[in-house]
C-alpha cells in the first residue's frame, strides 16, 4: 500500500505540535506548548442568542447549499472593517470565505504552485503554512525574520537569485516568533518585491489582538495588485466556527473559487450567518479590547517572569500583541533536549525545530502566554528555568569531563 | 499574472453548471437543473433545537480548536449506523469527518494522484469528482455505467492496459444518471480489482435516499482493504452543516490526516456537535422516509410525464433512489442545442456533456426530480417534450433541405 501514495503526502511527517500536544494532555503539566485563543473568552450566550434568531427567523435557506465566494453580507462587514480600520477600499467581490484561513493557504497553493516553484518563507515560519505548501511541492527559501521584520539583504538575494512566486509574510505578532515588521521594514520589503513577479501573502490572524504600539501599514496599501491577504475570526471570535478569509485581486480570485469549489464547494454557510448576526448585534471592538487586556498583562507577566528566572544570556522577544514569545537559547543549547528535561518538571513548551523548513534540532522555543493564568505562568516560567539553568550545568560538566 | 498560476488551476474551466445555474435563478423558469435537496425537508426547528442545546450544555469547550479526526461521539454514531444497516464493523479510527463528501474527493487526490497517474472514472461521472481529482492532473480513463452498474469489458481493458491507482464509482442512484450497480455487477467489478492495486473509492451520497428495491452490497463487504468510502448528511440532514466523512483503512487515514490538517486543520466542530445532538434528539430514519415517499412520488411523476411528453425513441433511466435521472435522446441530437431551446420555453436541465472528460457535446441530459412539486414536473416535462419533438423537426427540415 505505502507506495501507492503521492509523493507529496509521503514527503510530510505527522504534524510535530500535534505528537507535542498529545504529551501535554495530562492537566498537572503547566502547558505554554498550545496555540489556542484562551476560551475564557469564547463569546457563547451570544453566539447561542445568534444562532437562535437565525434559525427564528430566516428558515429554510440558511440550510441549502449556498456560493462559493461566502455569504454577501459578513463580506460586506469585513470589507466595511478593512475600511474603517486601515482605510483600505476592498470590492467585495474580492473577499473569499474560507473553512479557516488554514483553508486559504491551502487554496493559494493549489492555484499558484507547481512542483519545484520558489517560494519564500519567513524563518521561523508558520508550521501550519509550512505543512500547506510543502503538499505542492516547492522549493522553499527561508529568510530569517528577528524584532523589526525580514531580513532584507537576504530577501534580495532570493529576489535576485530565484524568481520566487510567493512570498509568505506573517507582519503581525508572527506565530512562532511573536514579532512584527516595522512600517520602514514593510516599505522596503515591498519597494524590494515590487518589479518582480513575486506575490505577497499576508496572513494576518492575530492583527487585531494589539495590546501596545501602533498598527502598522498593511502590503495591500503599499503594493495592491500583489498582494494577497488573509484573515480569520478564529482568534477574534472561536476558533470551532472555522471562518476565516482571503482577499485577492480579480484575476485571481477567479481560479481561488475553482480551487474552492473543487476543496469543498463552499464554506459552512449555516455558521456564516450566525456569525454575521452576532457581528451586527455586538461589539466586536469591545469584545477584542476585553480579550488583549488580558493577553496584555498575561505577556507582561510572562515577560517579569522571565526576567527572574531565566539565566540572563537567553534572549527572548517581546511582542506588541498576539498569543506567543519566542526564545533563544545560549548557542549550542538544544531545545529538544530542554524539552524533555521540562517535561519532568512538568511544564511544556514548542521547541522551535519544526518551524524552519530544514532543521533537525535548535536553541530556539515557542512560549504560549494567551491560555494560562499569570500564577500559572510565573510558576511555568520558574520550572522552565530551573530546567534551563540544569540542562546548561549538564553540558558544563559533560564538558569538563570530556 | 496569468503565466503565474500552476499548471493544474489553468486546466480547469469555470464550472459548467454554475454558469447553468445562473440562467435559472430567473424564477419563471422550471428548473430541472439543480442537485439540491428539496428544502422543504430541512429539519429547521429541531436543528435550532439541537443547536440551542449545544451551546446550552456544553459551554466553552464546543469553541475551541478541535482534533483533526473529528467528533468522537458522531463517528461512533456513523460507525453505529454501518454496523445496523449493512452488517458492516467499521472502528470508529477509520472514520474521519469532513467538510462535506466533496472535500473527502479532495483529500483522496491529494493523498494519492501523482501528476500522469491513471484513475478509473464512471462514464458518466459526478462532476464534481471529476473537478475535485482534475486537480491532481491523474490520466482519467472513462468507463462506461448504465442500468445494472459498470461496463465489466471495458473496466477489465483498463486494469490490464493500465495501473490504475484509484476507480471512483457512485454505486446507488448515480449522479449523474440515476444508476445503480446490480449485485451480480458488484461482484464482478470486486473480482476484477481484487488482485490489482487499484483502491475502489465507494462515494454513496444517495445511499439513503432508496424509494424502491432493496440495498445492494457494499464493496467494503466485497473488498475490505481496497474500498474507501464516503458518506454526507448533505442529502438526508441538510447541506449547509458541510459534514461529511470517510471511512478508510489505517494506512490510508494517517495519510489522510495530514492531508487534512493541512486542508483545514479540521470540520466546523460546532456544527458536528449540533448535528450530533439532532441525531441523538431526533429518528433519523423516520425523517429520511418522509423524503423519500416524496422524492419516489415526484420520480413516477416525471416518469409518467416523460412516457406521455417526450418522443418515443428518447432514453431514460427509472432510478430506485437519489435525485436524478438521466435521458439519452436520440442519436445525433445535441442536448447544447436542446438547453438553448429548451430555456425559450422556460425550463432547464444540465446537458450531459459536463460529465464526460472528454467532450463537447452529447445526446444526454441529467433531470432531477426532488426539487420540484408534481404539478410543475408535469408541466416542465410538457415544455421539453416539446422542445425536444422542436429540435427532432428542425434537423428533419435541415436535413431535407441539404
Amino acid at each position: 500500500m505505502e507506495n501507492a501514495f503521492s509523493d507529496r503526502i509521503t514527503d510530510v511527517p505527522k504534524s510535530f505540535i500535534r505528537e507535542i500536544l498529545k504529551v501535554t494532555i495530562d492537566p498537572s503539566i503547566i502547558s505554554f506548548a498550545g496555540g489556542l485563543p484562551n476560551r475564557l473568552f469564547f463569546p457563547v450566550k451570544a453566539l447561542q442568542k445568534a444562532s437562535n434568531d437565525v434559525f427564528a427567523e430566516e428558515g429554510n435557506d440558511i440550510l441549502q447549499y449556498a456560493n462559493s465566494e461566502g455569504y454577501l453580507a459578513l463580506r460586506q462587514f469585513i470589507a466595511e472593517r478593512y475600511r474603517k480600520q486601515e482605510d483600505l477600499e476592498i470590492p467585495v467581490e474580492d473577499i473569499l470565505i474560507t473553512s479557516g484561513s488554514q483553508q486559504g493557504l491551502d487554496l493559494l497553493g493549489k492555484t499558484f504552485l507547481n512542483e519545484g516553484d520558489d517560494l519564500i518563507i519567513e524563518e521561523p515560519g508558520y508550521l501550519g503554512a509550512i505543512q500547506a505548501f510543502a503538499m505542492y511541492r516547492p522549493r522553499f527559501h527561508p529568510v530569517q525574520v528577528s524584532e523589526g521584520g525580514m531580513d532584507t539583504v537576504a530577501l534580495g538575494g532570493v529576489l535576485n537569485e530565484r524568481q520566487p512566486k510567493l512570498l509568505y509574510t506573517v507582519t503581525n505578532f508572527q506565530n512562532p516568533s511573536g514579532i512584527s515588521y516595522s512600517d520602514g521594514n514593510r516599505g522596503a520589503v515591498a519597494d524590494m518585491v515590487r518589479d518582480s513577479s513575486c506575490l505577497i501573502i499576508q496572513d494576518d490572524p492575530y492583527g487585531d489582538l494589539r495590546f501596545s504600539g501602533t498598527r502598522k501599514i498593511s502590503f495591500k496599501r503599499l503594493l495592491p495588485k500583489n498582494t494577497v491577504l488573509l484573515g480569520s475570526f478564529s482568534k477574534t471570535v472561536a476558533p470551532a466556527l472555522r471562518l476565516g478569509w482571503l482577499v485577492a485581486p480579480p484575476p485571481i480570485m477567479d481560479k481561488l473559487i475553482i480551487a474552492k469549489q473543487a476543496a469543498d464547494l463552499h464554506t459552512n454557510s449555516l455558521v456564516q450567518r450566525i456569525l454575521y448576526r452576532y457581528l451586527c448585534d455586538n461589539d466586536l471592538d469591545a469584545h477584542i479590547a476585553t480579550i488583549i487586556h488580558q493577553y496584555g498583562k498575561q505577556k507582561e507577566t510572562m515577560i517579569a517572569a522571565i526576567k527572574e528566572y531565566f539565566p540572563a544570556d537567553v534572549q527572548y522577544t517581546n511582542p506588541e500583541g498576539g498569543m506567543f514569545l519566542w526564545v533563544t537559547l545560549p548557542a549550542g543549547m538544544s531545545s529538544m533536549a530542554l524539552f524533555e528535561a521540562a517535561i519532568k518538571k512538568k511544564v511544556a513548551f514548542v521547541p522551535g525545530t519544526p518551524f524552519y523548513v530544514d532543521r533537525k534540532d535548535s536553541n530556539t522555543l515557542r512560549l504560549n502566554f494567551s491560555c494560562s493564568d499569570e500564577p500559572t505562568i510565573v510558576e511555568g516560567i520558574k520550572r522552565l528555568g530551573n530546567s534551563i539553568k540544569g540542562l546548561f550545568y549538564k553540558q558544563e560538566i559533560d564538558r569538563c569531563l570530556q
